[in-house]
């Protein structure tokens, strides 16, 4: 039977990954497909590094277009990241005629449409399974099995980095920057850590899960983004006594015609499973309308989980070239002009629970005040924490609130920030413990 | 564009939830697919019965021949369960050359393989992802993104009724049969439970599972299985001191040319993910070679779910018919003659660690000759709990073993067991601490 000829763009940690998974599991590959998954070129502007494993003479090359014009090159794989190049080289494979398969969500959240549209217009696949969640195969998934379901939310712990971070804070009691340096000396954080600390990895992710759960284009920039670099010990400790753990989460909800798609620190509670989830893992969560709550957990990065993920859609490309048909499937699940455009929530309007933290002066009164203020809001207190006693010193008080509007919270916070024995700005952090 | 016909066989819940989905949902299942799914026609024997939900006059028939014989059914659910007349059924169906859509593991374990054969002859597809984990999309996670692995492990919690009885077990204290009573009473547990406590369900299922993975048919009579309707309080409360909690475990792990297939009631550290697997949620952890550990979890049974994962299968086969291709993979993964026969390791073979209980009369030297009896067949123990002192009662002594084989483990109980102090047959439970 043909074989499949495969073409590789950018061959760092992930396509050497590939590269090995492509050689040692071929018999396997043999045994499902019934033919070989070839890789036939590698293109990257470096050809001299030794990767550690052994390439035929000649795989390798600097010049793309050895790649995206081969007509017997039937699947392009991109791992070059970032905007440019890679844009251009996609689109430029899908014009001639190749399935794509990428691992870059930065591309797909700022420039999805537009791949997508090309690659409608010349009936190929786009699949991108390794962009979300490394190895778990949660995107097959929604766009496969659970495809008849309405999806009411999604929510994604889906950076390693910030997982990693805030696991080592919450078992040690140690502060953010203190295991940020720490992670970034065990190679767990980039030696840059900006797009993983702050959110918008995470929010990249987000951008696609949305798209293929709630069937709608995403703009990007309106993906409320905050990352985990404001979050203390102090807060760690504090969730912990309320019985939570601080996750960075990613958070989408279909309400109506709008969803909610957000991006930060949350407290859920101890005994839900996402809150096991720790260390450089990953999982996502959703919520159906027929198929209930679904969760799916495993490395979310890495060049093994994510050449799994990456060889696993060539097989799926691979089945439909021996069946003799190109496109089987849009690339977000829904048909080209299914797609659609549902606004995202601006944060004021959101409605969630609240941790408040305040520094004030440890004075009789103080409480009262704060409570006043949060009551002439409409926010309900549930329970509160003042920890140690001394008078005329600074001390923390930590409240949960009852369900409230973001913007109802934020005006109070203003309001009690400008009272006379509060020492620092106010701290919210978010809290979820209805994840279904 | 044409719409594609769906025969069901089996009008009890779960058919009436896929009715209920066919129809809530088949605006957003258009928007995926570009056409409709239409249920046709229903064969049952009772077409009296009110089901909750309005069908169209005619679609409800005794004659299961208008479902198998129509020949503008192009695909056929078969819901009616266990192994006659649903074995005639389905492969009348396929020969008739409709797809198939079954939830049906009983009938699969046992005789998928003449199935599987008829639908490679005919070129259609049988699909049953309903067949495990109810709505966890765990079977096409394997057969689809997951493929390019080699899979070393799978654990399962896979029977709802066992799991909500273990659960409320170790959150009440309470013994199993007062437990069963209510959960028989509250409607988790069928009138004869057999087929669930004693863990026939769960091996059906491991069954699947173990074929999928690797690629292999499975004699399901040579799967170890044991239920949990001898586990008590004891044994939950002895758990739980350990650390642990108890569960019914399915495990499929692959020794080389052989794997090992067992059933039983396992302890596993209440730090893992699987241990949080509470009341009637299923879940499946799998180790891949590439990927590593995964984990699926969700509802695995009830009207709902199980629908989710019916209609899933349907818009999969869906994709096909509207490519205008029959068959793309086959039942289970790999392609016909590629499926092994991999031999199911006796269980004296296998290495585990073991908790055990003995009920000793209290006197010294009780536990030195256990420890004695132990040592000389090579167990070395990890710790040792007797709780209360009593001279001259009985009391329990619990022993936490490393790792030893099961041989050895039987022989030295046999031995213990004969001892004069010794007033109950000793017990045994497996623990599973190394998910990997």
């Amino acid at each position: 039977m043909q074989e499949i000829q495969i073409g590789l763009l950018g061959f760092g940690t992930i396509g050497t990954g590939v590269a090995k998974l492509l050689m040692n599991n071929s018999a396997l590959i043999e045994e499902k497909l019934g033919t070989r998954l070839v890789l036939k070129r590698i293109a990257d502007l470096d050809i001299t590094t030794d990767r550690g494993i052994s390439l035929p003479a000649g795989m390798l090359t600097t010049n793309v277009d050895e790649v995206l014009t081969d007509p017997e090159i039937a699947i392009v794989i991109e791992l070059i990241g970032g905007y440019d190049p890679a844009k251009r080289f996609v689109l430029r494979a899908i014009e001639h005629g190749k399935h794509i398969v990428t691992a870059n969500k930065a591309l797909l959240a700022v420039h999805g449409e537009e791949i997508y549209a090309a690659a409608a217009r010349q009936g190929v696949e786009v699949l991108f399974e390794a962009a979300v969640g490394g190895g778990i195969p949660v995107l097959s998934a929604i766009k496969g099995n659970m495809a008849a379901n309405n999806f009411a939310t999604v929510f994604g712990i889906l950076n390693g980095t910030c997982n990693y971070i805030l696991t080592r804070m919450t078992q040690e009691g140690a502060d953010f920057g203190a295991v940020l340096k720490n992670a970034q000396e065990l190679g767990y954080a980039e030696a840059d850590p900006t797009f993983d600390i702050e959110g918008v990895d995470t929010a990249h992710k987000l951008s696609l899960l949305l798209s293929l759960c709630f069937g709608t284009r995403v703009d990007f920039d309106h993906i409320h983004t905050e990352g985990i670099s404001a979050i203390s010990a102090i807060d760690v400790n504090f969730a912990r006594d309320f019985g939570y753990k601080i996750k960075l989460l990613a958070i989408g909800k279909r309400d109506g015609d709008r969803i909610e798609a957000r991006v930060h620190p949350t407290m859920i509670p101890v005994n839900y499973p996402l809150a096991d989830v720790d260390g450089v893992f990953n999982a996502i969560r959703l919520s159906g309308d027929f198929v209930g709550p679904v969760m799916f957990y495993g490395r979310g990065a890495g060049m093994d989980p994510t050449a799994s993920a990456i060889v696993g859609d060539l097989m799926d490309i691979a089945r439909n070239i021996l069946a003799g048909i190109g496109r089987r499937t849009a690339p977000l699940g829904y048909l080209e002009g299914r797609v659609k455009t549902l606004g995202i929530k601006p944060m004021g309007e959101i409605v969630s629970k609240y941790c408040l933290r305040f520094s004030t002066l440890d004075k009789p009164g103080v409480l009262a005040k704060i409570a006043g203020s949060l009551g002439r809001h409409g926010i309900s207190i549930e329970s509160m924490i003042q920890k140690g006693r001394s008078a005329g010193e600074t001390v923390p008080i930590v409240i949960m609130t009852h369900e409230a509007q973001e913007k109802d919270v934020r005006a109070a916070l203003a309001e009690i920030d400008d009272l006379d024995f509060i020492r620092e700005k106010s701290n919210l952090i978010r809290i979820e413990d209805n994840l279904e």
